[in-house]
């Protein structure tokens, strides 16, 4: 197939967009792939539609090499079965709704796995029938409060969305396993790099999943890892829980003066200063900060809750809101925020810098049944029977020695605090170092959460009903084109991996006179014949410069120049990657370049 | 390529769904290729997909080999541009309009005229860069008031859209045409009767349209063709205009009794017994019908406009709805409806059953300068100088010998009658005929509509800004497969044509053994080898007749079954479409079954 640039539906940019941060989203937009249409919304060209159709193809391949069928389904869909299952709420504002001219409900789908349900309880009822792998590659919807970096984060966007429909649990690892051995071989025939790290479930639910993160600066997504394997997305990391400690010997809690210590830093140097601890200085560590935090629930409100944790570390919002709804028995996303003076006008008890949740288990402060009735969580590094200094909830006063399960107690744990690097990893296997990712896939073991909602139940070998058992898998394919030009340029343009681009060869012919059109024309007549793709910059009047800036800017890996080397026999064959070029005899250029290409 | 159906996401269904009226829809559903999501609304089984994919490749085949350049637009798009060009209102109801998180108002587009006019805008602004054509595969939305017959007109829908960008008037032409031939070959291809009908543009504004109906007793389109080769949608039949006729010798308009003359049929009845005509008796073709009509704009409000013609002939609202706009000079969809109570409330003067023009030019009743100030239009068939009997305007009266130009005049004229079979082909090929059609394409030579209304120029050769000239056409895809199960079924199920079929061979194999298991798996691999696609029915313990059942259901169009002669070394071969079944040697299977594919 040969595309000519005197024909295409084409035209490279000099300039970056203005609203282009990263640069997959520059240079895509620079060389013609897509084209902006709306924040968050973008227009494939020819060239970007070209890739996109082998990237589909390659995760295609692979859910059918698991015995996955390709079904499609509707990306406007009634609102009922989203109400069964809660999501219709829990979505909160990034789901797109609208009415129809009846005044039904409906929306437009962030994601399947209602309608998956549905149709295979539709269709199937027996065991017999069970295991089966379904999967589209679909338009998606998703009302981002902040679509950045083209393609990465979109408002209108293609996945493969696939589901698991199992018997048994043993069913579901099994599929589980299957999806993560496909996703493996995707990203590999993609040439991604990615780490599979342990992953929260958010508003998907489920008892297990993991995310596929492609490495890479600009990833929104921090994780760690260890030297020993161990891999998590931030908000996935459970800390190693201390022991309990030995209280008995703990003097008993006292209230001391500690003016102006509003903050860690002068508490700590007030206690010094003040109070000082036989032995070692207090430090940071020594201290339980209590933090009032005001959860916003799906449905807008919001709900307050305090947080302790030793003040040598920072709360992270992010873990804190995939761990908090659990704990309120909320279902959905929930956004958490520091709690401002408007939450807490209702209690005075409270004095900012000094919180703490009361001097004995007497006169609890914080926690549910406590004079606040705010809900009360510890960090997990707070261990059993450790002593504190914390807030007395007196302006310019302190507790110290206020001992964990002696003279306070909590509503329960919670993973609040920010991970570091060198903490250590929770399956022993070494100190975490800190990264950042893309999510470019994540699997869910979701169990029957979403059967159980819309009854899908099959009769099992002895005649019973039985509630089926669900994975559900997403690849973000637009998102991952953008990711292999993130990770495939440099300053003069896109370099895309052989399987991927647009085209096997750009040959650009330089020069006036026919001969030498005629000579390119001949050599693209071969090309074409021995089943390469071939983009043909055949512009007349159009200058070597702009030819080979463009051709660099487009980025199909063999460039091939018929120019000045023409009159005596010889082209310039170019690695768009190492940017060697060398000639070669025209008549051994089909040859040539035929090898380039096959490897 | 081999799918088993022990293992194939399908239950073929024995009952027609109820809200199932026409048998692409009933077997479709009930062969399991779709399923109905919402009204209007489908998800793709596997078996649907797949013929839906080779639907898509044909059309796909024919747009690139008239240089149309394959590019995809979001579904899900801004208002503005649509604001540009007024059709945000003028949709009306039939838009699916949405807001998203900031209050910013979307739509889920319809159509694509401002977006690829935008596009091509953006990127191109020299003459040197037409004639471009460009198109997309792509989901369409449109909240279709009552969406019906399964995938035939529903309210999110595959069509290919495609469109033309020309300096001048020739090449939108030479677009047109080439679109025109392109359509031919992909009807042909996809086997379906098309007759090519002259049509209204409608909302989409535009010079010059024609559809592709596939005419079908089912159709929602009624269209006349004439033996001498006219055919056009009933919406653009025109009437040729009668003679003016000279009226000098015509009697003076007079007003007379007719009593209990509130139909036509009375009124004539009622003139003959009364005032009877001398040589011949008075018909409803002599009489002047005038009928209040109330046109709904797209803003909802009520406009009331009168409608004369003659009484045999009744109105075709319809016809009144394409036409109307223009007159009025309102531009988008219109629906008109018989006048109610409500509507003619302040018009006392108009006396239901004796409503005319009024007696003479001094005294009109209707028209946009009579007291009523309603507009008036005459049907094309009322002659300038011919006489009427019409209302009176006055309970029990009617005027005799009411000339037209000479006792009244009318706002213009509108083609507001039916058409009949018999009437005059408009070019003089002969008398109209009608029929049904779906209709399956559309061609619009838009003109400069859209470029003028979004600004899209290019510097012609004289280095001058000229406005580009465009076309615009679109196919149904997900539709065409509708039609084409409609055209393609017997009562025992689907009957596809072999290059669009699931597959090449179903094939079945029933008896109890493992030999005979083994005998079916050998050929199947075979058929594979050989580049085949087999449907390949493996499932143990399913009865012969369920087996035969579904495979007529599915609609291959080769079924193989090893059976019965199976331990005499035969098998059978059955053609699905004429029932024609013969036995074949197992050992010369394969090289008899290539030859019924392969033709």
């Amino acid at each position: 197939m040969v595309q000519r640039l005197s024909h295409l539906f084409l035209r490279t940019l000099r300039e970056d967009p203005v609203d282009a941060e990263v640069a997959s989203h520059k240079l895509l937009v620079r060389a013609g792939y897509i084209r902006r249409a709306a924040p968050g919304v973008y227009t494939w060209l020819p060239l970007g539609l070209k890739v996109l159709g082998k990237i589909e193809q390659i995760v295609r391949e692979e859910m059918n090499a698991i015995g996955a069928q390709e079904v499609h389904f509707p990306a406007l869909l009634p609102r009922e079965p989203y109400e069964a299952t809660n999501r219709w709420d829990e979505y909160g504002d990034n789901l797109f709704r609208l009415q129809d001219r009846k005044g039904a409900d409906m929306l437009l789908a962030p994601t399947h796995e209602e309608m998956f349900t549905l149709l295979v309880k539709d269709l199937y009822s027996s065991y017999k029938d069970l295991p089966v792998y379904l999967y589209q590659i679909q338009t998606k919807y998703r009302d981002e409060a902040r679509p950045r970096a083209g393609l990465l984060r979109g408002r209108e966007f293609i996945m493969k969305d696939s589901y698991s429909f199992n018997l048994d649990d043993e069913g579901l690892e099994e599929a589980y396993q299957a999806h993560r051995a496909a996703y493996i071989r995707i990203f590999e025939r993609l040439g991604l790099e990615i780490a599979i790290v342990q992953a929260q479930s958010g508003a998907m639910g489920g008892s297990r999943s993991e995310e596929f993160l492609h490495p890479t600066p600009i990833g929104e997504d921090t994780f760690v890892r260890s030297e020993g394997g161990y891999a998590a997305n931030v908000e996935a990391v459970t800390t190693v829980r201390p022991q309990p400690l030995d209280f008995s010997a703990t003097a008993a809690a006292r209230v001391l003066e500690t003016p102006e210590s509003e903050t860690i830093e002068t508490l700590v140097a007030q206690s010094n200063a003040l109070h000082p601890r036989e032995g070692q200085p207090w430090t940071a560590a020594d201290t339980l900060k209590n933090v009032i935090l005001a959860v916003i629930l799906p449905d807008g409100s919001r709900q307050l809750v305090a947080v302790g944790l030793p003040g040598d570390r920072e709360v992270d919002l992010g873990r804190v809101e995939v761990n908090i709804g659990a704990l309120l028995g909320v279902g959905g996303e929930v956004e958490v925020e520091a709690a401002g003076a408007e939450d807490l006008k209702n209690f005075p008890q409270l004095i900012k810098g000094y919180i703490g949740p009361g001097l004995s288990l007497d006169a609890p402060l914080l926690g549910t049944e406590s004079a606040t009735g705010i809900p009360y969580y510890l960090d997990p590094r707070v261990a059993e029977g450790s002593a504190w200094i914390t807030g007395a909830n007196e302006a310019g006063k302190h507790v110290f020695s206020l001992v964990y399960g002696r003279d306070f107690k909590a509503d329960g744990l919670i993973e609040a605090s920010q991970v570091r690097e060198g903490d250590p990893a929770p399956d022993g296997s070494g100190p975490l170092l800190a990264a950042r990712g893309i999510e470019m896939g994540h699997i869910f073991a979701l169990g029957r959460k979403y059967a159980e909602a819309l009854g899908l139940k099959v009769l099992d070998q002895n005649g019973k009903l039985q509630t089926v058992t669900m994975g559900s898998y997403g690849i973000g394919v637009t998102r991952a084109l953008a990711a292999i030009a993130e990770g495939n340029h440099d300053d003069r343009g896109l370099i895309w991996p052989r399987n991927l681009a647009p085209a096997d060869v750009h040959l650009v012919v330089t020069g006036k006179g026919t001969e030498i059109f005629e000579g390119a024309e001949e050599l693209v007549a071969q090309l074409e014949a021995a089943g390469l793709e071939v983009l043909f910059d055949d512009r007349p009047k159009v200058s070597p410069g702009v030819k080979f800036g463009d051709a660099e800017l487009l980025g199909v890996p063999t460039i091939v120049v018929v120019g000045r080397g023409f009159a005596d026999g010889l082209i310039e064959l170019k690695d768009r990657r190492s940017g060697q070029a060398r000639e070669v005899a025209l008549d051994s250029a089909l040859e040539e370049i035929l090898a380039e290409v096959r490897g």
